[in-house]
């Protein structure tokens, strides 16, 4: 990681810890499974994310827009787009387990893992089916068809790599329980499969019940997590056979730090990118209507769309910022334990609800009754996805030998910077809700304005710390130039605790 | 990276190579910048290939429907598009010489970066501006302001970063000529925003003028470099202080594979998905539509836009196969020349056209003359991203001492293989047009569908192979079923050479 610094490390590092196994690897097929992984997290972090367009795009009839209606419209997709984003983060745990045990790919599992690749994508389709059509059972139909598809290849993938040993992970490699691993692992890939199965089933004469076996679908992992981890508790310690199972599917079993930032990142840049894709195909306007209503103006016709950009910077400084601050708070975590994975699965799916936020108060400009209740709406989202942050963090305390880096621990000098820097997010939109209630009329523009100012400020404070600093430093040391540089720094350790909390 | 397999490894090495550095880095708010890489590889990839959309979303209007006018409607989408990839992979490269010098961030810095991407962000609305008004000089405007803040921002990091020197890498921090580094750097920066004031001037009342300067930013930096390698080549070598700029600079200097590979990979994710946003978008009916003209059967609606499906299973199958020739690729390869870069830039801006293709293989469905048409369109498209792709290798192996692993050395077994696979791409799409030329009607179907047989026809001969070995051995090793793994993979060596290519 730290290799991306310079070229030589990243060189040297490759040399230790890649070139040398790819090397004898490659010579029969064997490949590290690295790249792959993060190209899986990629796509599945962007269709999690891309699942909040049919939402954001589903436009509201004029009889629906008395404020009840609207109210109870934006629950539901909001509902509904959060049970999917869960879908496809078990779908996404489910392959970082799998491939926790399978250590090393060839051409034949890439490929298995690009066919269960291209079966996830389809689950937004079915998606879009369900809320189009809530009464017709074929969205449903075809979902379980997916997921049941999806289950089948992970069971290939598992059955193929304990056909050639050499693919999996040493652990299960070395050990001697190999078929009863076997057997536990799919048991464990099907569960999700079979209900799905049922479900189908159901969906043909009574559709509701498989809406159901699909929520449990979703929260099964959880459940059955959780009564292990209680199993535990009761029963204490194992045989070896179960024992050695625990290191992949213990409820304490950290997760990959890796591939929780990897999915992380990518959920964060597509949301980014799908407010800019709201702009460039709804403000780019139409040369025809230019003509006719601006009289050619260009200028004028943006003009008109200026809340717009103002709602996407607005959006995308809180998406950055949130960004910001769960990389800061990853930094100084050690170990991702899965509590702490579902608290940042469920920030997660409030960020990608962000795109809403954006639409509703971008779109809501114009009319004053709606422009409250859409920043209610944003401000509920942002508080969310932050808060989830938050209750990562105090999770990760409650544990924090295990789970934090020694200076973030708790009462070292780094607890209190995180606490602050995750505290502002849900402080500053409790804050505009109140303020939503308090105020009779409340502008989206303010909204966005506030949202913008945050960091600016922030980095203006750290920028004139750091000027009188350097203004210290250029009386002090004029006299050695050149090796002065530690001198700021511990001047700047000292500073530290005395600046505002960053963003 | 072969931490991912299992847990313990991966703890190992952040332990050995992160925990510890941020550790005491996080003391004083230093931060490493892996994570902040990758974030901003991903945003970077996203932006670049989502300005595929406004091109893919242009209507036809029923008199451009006459063959000429389409053929050059397509001619200058797709070289609109291809400039606006080459600016942003532009940002991106000089992204990465920025942080090749910044080695670590703090706090100041991330939040410098997300403001460098959000001005990024912004360069695909300016460009679907250029594209809808080509005549009204604002989009060019707008896109100079653009590039120049974001030279303003790069400026203000590389000057942050010189100020606080143990924030550089180690080789700058420590060499006794920084303030000569700093103005190269800068100067370099800021060549492509001074072309671009310039630019913003002319577009105020000659903007041709200005699109011509645009076009000069975009190829500058491989003028440049090319200007540089020739008087590299005359000059020989140099000046200390010159030299030691080199591992920044030169025209040799390897670009930092993992970003090379993570910002493929975000090209490739994204395209697969923004098929599946077509998906979703286009083809859920519309509840009215579907009870009156199918009676309420879903199915009978869907079943209109089957030929959408298949297209779209056909594209993903392409991209996936893409990806995974990329994948093995650079699986050989250990160095990233400029050239080599340049030439993957190239690939993957084809492969981000591969939506473009899709679109017009479902969209032409219909009318059999726009089919052929159509055909041909995606093939070229897919010529070109794999002939590129190609291209790589070959470059690769002119020095291959320096860029290629051991195994993969020409005559090399792997050599072969990669031949093989990277061949077989170019030959299919070159067969596919030429049958179009060939045959007086070619289904798009048709063409899907032999999209969709590739990979599976390999994954079945692969699976028969398997097979095979599997029953020789369990003819042999019956005695030591623990123990005799590394036998079939011999075997399996010894069978390679005979097994068709990996698709």
């Amino acid at each position: 990681m730290s290799g991306r610094q310079t070229p030589e490390p990243a060189l040297d590092r490759q040399g230790d810890c890649s070139t040398g196994p790819r090397d004898e690897g490659a010579a029969d097929g064997i490949q590290h499974s690295h790249r792959m992984l993060s190209f899986s997290d990629a796509l599945l972090s962007i269709i999690a994310t891309v699942m909040i367009l049919p939402v954001t795009h589903m436009e509201i009839t004029p009889e629906q827009k008395s404020d009840k209606s609207v109210q109870n419209l934006l629950a539901t997709r909001i509902a509904v787009y959060l049970m999917t984003f869960l879908i496809v983060t078990v779908a996404w745990a489910a392959h970082t387990r799998l491939f926790q045990i399978v250590g090393k790919i060839d051409d034949t599992l890439a490929l298995l893992n690009l066919a269960c690749m291209m079966t996830i994508t389809f689950l937004p389709f079915t998606f879009s089916l369900m809320v189009t059509f809530p009464e017709v059972p074929l969205g449903i139909f075809l979902f379980c068809v997916c997921v049941i598809a999806i289950g089948a290849i992970q069971a290939l993938i598992v059955v193929y790599a304990f056909h050639f040993p050499h693919l999996l992970s040493p652990q299960i490699e070395g050990s001697a329980h190999r078929a009863p691993h076997r057997r536990h692992i799919l048991g464990i890939i099907l569960q999700g499969p079979t209900l799905c199965l049922a479900a189908a089933g159901f969906s043909l004469f009574f559709y509701p019940a498989s809406y159901l076996l699909m929520a449990t679908v979703v929260f099964l992992p959880y459940i059955s997590k959780a009564a292990g981890w209680c199993r535990d508790r009761l029963a204490g310690s194992r045989e070896p056979p179960a024992h050695s199972l625990e290191f992949t599917f213990d409820l304490h079993e950290p997760l990959s730090k890796e591939r929780v930032e990897a999915f992380s990142d990518g959920v964060y840049a597509i949301v980014a990118t799908l407010l800019i894709l709201d702009i460039c195909e709804d403000n780019v306007p139409d040369p025809k209507e230019v003509k006719a209503k601006f009289g050619g103006s260009l200028v004028a016709a943006l003009g008109t769309s200026g809340p717009q950009f103002l709602a996407y910077f607005g959006s995308f400084v809180t998406v950055g910022l949130l960004w910001f601050a769960h990389h800061s708070l990853f930094l100084h975590i050690r170990k991702v334990t899965r509590p702490m994975g579902l608290l940042n699965t469920l920030s997660l799916a409030f960020v990608g609800g962000l795109p809403l936020a954006y639409q509703q108060t971008s779109a809501f400009e114009k009319q004053s009754p709606r422009e409250l209740e859409s920043v209610r709406v944003s401000c509920a989202i942002i508080f969310f996805a932050s808060i989830f942050q938050f209750a990562i963090w105090t999770t990760a305390l409650l544990q924090e030998g295990e789970t934090l880096q020694p200076s973030a621990r708790f009462g070292g000098r780094e607890h209190a910077f995180m606490f602050a820097k995750l505290a502002l997010y849900p402080c500053a939109s409790l804050l505009a809700f109140a303020s939503t209630c308090i105020l009779s009329r409340f502008s989206t523009a303010i909204f966005h304005v506030m949202q913008i100012a945050v960091p600016f400020a922030f980095l203006l404070l750290r920028l004139l710390v750091r000027l009188a600093l350097a203004a210290l430093r250029a009386l002090r040391g004029l006299a050695r130039p050149g090796r002065t540089q530690p001198a700021p720094r511990a001047m700047d350790d000292a500073r530290a605790p005395l600046l505002p909390a960053p963003c």
